[in-house]
């Protein structure tokens, strides 16, 4: 399945520099400065339960394309929320999967599990109905040895560092367990606490109490509620945390008086917060989070700009995440520009941005980032994080933002097992592209090896502090 | 003037994978599933007056490129409302459009016309002051030839069905004739109500009116109206309709208490409906539509975004359709909500989906058609309708929607003898992208042979149920 | 360090097609229709003062790089507003400069300066620590000879005309003195009212004042201060001026009532319009130039859409052009309406348009471009001045606005060395670009040959009647 050349330009010259520049990077450490595998895979190390569940049920990727070609997602495993039926057998939902595994064709999803299936489970065919149980006897063997549990492949993939992304109201015991346990893996946290700085995130109220409690602080009043967030970062920081990450509709900020502010998390304590209150405050938090930033030094990361849970008949039925989060247009230039007169020419600050809306690499970020001192770009992120995607993202802007102000590759998964395709396609993309620029005479080919290396792997240890 | 190579990929390799994809569908019959031909030339099956009134004055894309560059409406034929001069000679209409031919290099019209005067005509130049005349003899001669008569280029042009676009207080006498005629070609019809569904379309009282007496119902009062949609819809299926169209400004979608509905309908009658009212109720008709689609199986198409007759003297005295028509900044993942809310993980729906707005691609419509069931995207449209805007469709939706939501090529043209040119340039096009795929290692080489033809000739049929 | 093949396609053939064409277009004389040079160089024709001053001090794409990696302003030469310390040593400032180069990697500038070193000064290494005294004292030799004096420099750059841009308080004395030299070179000025026009210009009162004084007339009414704008237009075309340049936030346009329109100037002239009536006055300045375009000749160039002087604590300390000026959403379907209504079909007028958001290539620009006679494409500006930007340009524009509605290329550029390299640049991406249209059967050679010659030179001096 894995063509050796996959990804590279077409014309042989320029195919053989990239080959040569991916030569000196596909073997260097994987650093994944940010995602969302479960911390418990590693604290207990227990084998995966199949390869339905390893693959199919947990990935909206995979789901969502079956979806959206009228398989219900009941019928590939997605839990709903009344506890009603869905498919528990994995053989079942695997031939479902393999029966549509050519709706694939030509996405993203179909390379990394097409990596997976050959470089981790050493199986060498796509999916169809004809292969499907075989393809499953096939893995589900190799499940249940010792080399494919999760620490195995943690360090079977060479990862150098594995960061989690977790609330300021989880206690972190699996990061304590793996802690204790002295494995020698890397597996850090993130601090993201969109559930205690979004006063319309379900049970806002009853969270802040709880963040009040597990920091040890009366986090009901604005002094004290900010002095929580200080505690559960240094918490965070205890357990590797090195950045934090927001998620919100919008890339807003505010940087309001803080009387203002105040009077808005008690509105906000009350239940009483407006559409527009709500989307305040939590722009004004991004603002507070880049002061504490200046004190303990955590990277601020802002993931904006999704439309999550579109569809209301999904949500009320499936919940969170089942692959309805869809992009829409964002605005960084009006929406930042608070936070960039508070903190934005802070040469000991990193913000990191990323974005779902193409059209504003060239127009506003590359330009953003190519001036503040405390911006750097993220990867192409999310249904960008694809051949295509990450192309338009260099040549968008490189020529702005120049490769320095851009932080590596980011996985954001919560697939272990495309972790190593993933960053595997992102060194081939970036490569592709730096072959492209020396063949065109606008870039030494030594400058492109030196330029590999850097995106690769010590641009990402840098902004990250990993 | 026909390179047998246009359109491929420049590498050799490359180019000759794309040469044999697209040895395997070049001769596939056409499917037209949306377009603006005149059904009249079929059931009459009359000679075509003379290459300017077939080439030039119907053609908007030429007459709006000669305008641009200061020639008068008037002076190539296009007739004004009030009734003052315009050229009526075809040789000098000819004769302004072959001294300004140079304008169209490197536009799609350029290998739309040059393909059909070489491949229908067998003339092999592209036209310029000195052989102008020459040019339009020649085609003149054709046209006095049987072989050039409407039925007969359609059987030469391969075409297996024909879709034209007609409103609901077309009597559709020229398609009884054609079914009346016993010719074999299958040109039907296609239900494109927005005379009546749009409070603000010139006539709308009247059309309601006639609309009522077309149909046999009161359409006065709201069941009377959507009954009488029911029974056109009932009425153009007898006609070969596989499908309703949708031309708005906006996407915006409503789904109303049919209380509220009804009193909009009302004041649409009394002509006081506000922008904001009518656009509330055009986007509520939409979601009507789709129920009686999901009753009667017709595809639902959207065809948002174009800001109509922009100039307001060209508007007064030429009237609509002069190449006045203006693409707008247009939001799909708000508008839709509601009508996606309502219908969108219907199975048995099928709505198209199209944009004027290539932004919109990869941010918004590749997310929503990769997920929600009834959702599929229409092909690269009007301005789109060209190589470089067809790569970009497949290079922006691809990776995210797949190729399965999508549904092959629509020519949507009013100019009869650019269809086999329009297939000929999706086909290339798509092989094209194909083979790049192929060659960098991203789809098997016999897959790309089986999605060439799904995307020239299976989906089609299957979307339309042609 | 320049690549004789930079930029053009990498395929054989291909690359061999762009060769030839830019054989036929490399020599050709230079045409800077629009720019921000100093007239003073020509002027007085002195030296310019050492390697940093020519190269990092004024280029705001070179310290706006350098200060998002954290380099101070103030260390790079940059005068602050408050007359603190800035570092005045060219040496120390070029070593800095020096030291951070990697960092323009793949960028314009890189290019730009790189061809400046290589071909004006024949210094052939791109810079970094360890070379930098060196280049410095290279150059700033050069810089003592007679030969790097901007005269001759304008001479040996074959440049056969170029514009600057001046206010109309400006009393043009520079261009009075190289008019009065009996020097050769063509320097022209350009109209560029922002001053007199926008109502929340710094001084915008004073300003009225003193543009009556000069043109002569009490220009605190309305019917005055229109005549002075005659008046002043006229002695620009004195001075050789063939346009007027606007560069206002939005691409808004208004046709108002002579009464309303003189209204608001009155409010304005008291410092009293709200930032909706300096917006609309603004607009509505735009119709009134256009019409006074239509009397006098002049091109009316609209450059919209720069957020300016993004960062607070950046303009406060450093004021404008200092590399915080970001793109940002740009509408023109809806802003240019009113203009187009009045003066769209104008055959003896040309509006240009610019853009800083590239999605309106296609969507907007190009549409209205290839539709009214009165509108032409600018070439990509500011940050789309680069060798993707450029090919984005004609990607994006070609099929709908043909080649024949833009205009050539602009430099645009206070950085005088640059010039050459710029539209060496300009020159190589469009002959790749018609070298690719040609490898792939879109374009015959003999007519890209010609088109070629045409985006280099002819269109240029046409749209601009230089």
């Amino acid at each position: 399945m894995l063509d050796p050349d996959r990804l590279f330009p077409i014309e042989d010259k320029t195919r053989s520099i990239a080959r040569s520049l991916y030569e000196g990077v596909r073997s260097l450490p994987i650093i994944s400065p940010h995602g969302h595998t479960d911390p418990s895979w590693f604290a207990k190390n227990e084998r995966f339960p199949n390869p339905a569940q390893l693959f199919i049920t947990p990935d909206h990727y995979v789901f969502r394309m079956l979806c959206s070609q009228g398989v219900k997602l009941e019928d590939v495993g997605v839990p709903r929320i009344d506890g009603g039926w869905t498919e528990t057998n994995g053989r079942k939902i695997w031939r479902i999967f393999a029966k549509h595994a050519y709706l694939f064709r030509a996405t993203p999803s179909r390379m990394w599990l097409g990596h997976a299936f050959e470089d981790v489970f050493g199986w060498t065919e796509w999916l169809n109905e004809e292969n499907a149980d075989r393809a499953y006897d096939h893995i589900a063997e190799c499940l249940e040895k010792p080399e494919f549990l999760p620490r195995a492949l943690y360090e079977r993939f060479n990862i150098e560092a594995l960061a989690t992304t977790e609330s300021p109201l989880d206690d972190l015991k699996w990061h304590r367990a793996i802690k204790e346990s002295g494995w020698k893996g890397r597996v850090v946290t993130a601090y993201r606490p969109d559930p205690v700085v979004d006063p319309h995130y379900k049970g806002f109220i009853e969270n802040i109490e709880k963040f009040g409690e597990i920091a040890g602080v009366d986090a009901t009043n604005w002094e004290g509620y900010l002095e929580a967030h200080r505690i559960r970062r240094a918490y965070f920081k205890d357990f590797g945390a090195t950045s934090s990450d927001h998620g919100h509709l919008t890339a807003r900020t505010e940087n309001l008086p803080q009387e203002e502010a105040a009077a808005l998390f008690q509105k906000a304590l009350k239940g009483e917060c407006s559409a527009e209150e709500a989307d305040a405050f939590r722009g004004h938090m991004l603002t507070e989070m880049a002061r504490m930033s200046l004190e303990d030094g955590l990277v601020l990361q802002i993931h904006p700009g999704s439309n999550r849970n579109h569809s209301n008949p999904v949500f009320e039925t499936f919940g969170l995440d089942k692959g309805f989060d869809i992009p829409t247009r964002t605005d960084y230039v009006h929406a930042l520009k608070p936070l960039l007169d508070a903190v934005g020419m802070e040469r000991d600050l990193k913000i990191i941005l990323f974005t779902l809306d193409e059209t504003s690499y060239a127009r506003e970020l590359a330009p953003l980032a190519g001036v503040y001192p405390a911006l750097r770009l993220g990867p192409a992120w999310w249904f960008h994080d694809s051949p295509e995607g990450m192309r338009r993202f260099r040549e968008m802007t490189t020529e702005t933002a120049g490769f320095y102000n851009t932080v590596g590759f980011n996985d954001d998964t919560r697939a272990f097992c495309s972790i190593p395709a993933r960053h595997d396609v992102a060194r081939r993309v970036d490569c592709a592209f730096l072959a492209t620029l020396v063949a065109t005479g606008r870039l030494g080919e030594d400058e492109a090896t030196e330029v590999a290396a850097d995106l690769t792997y010590r641009l990402v240890k840098q902004a990250y502090q990993l």
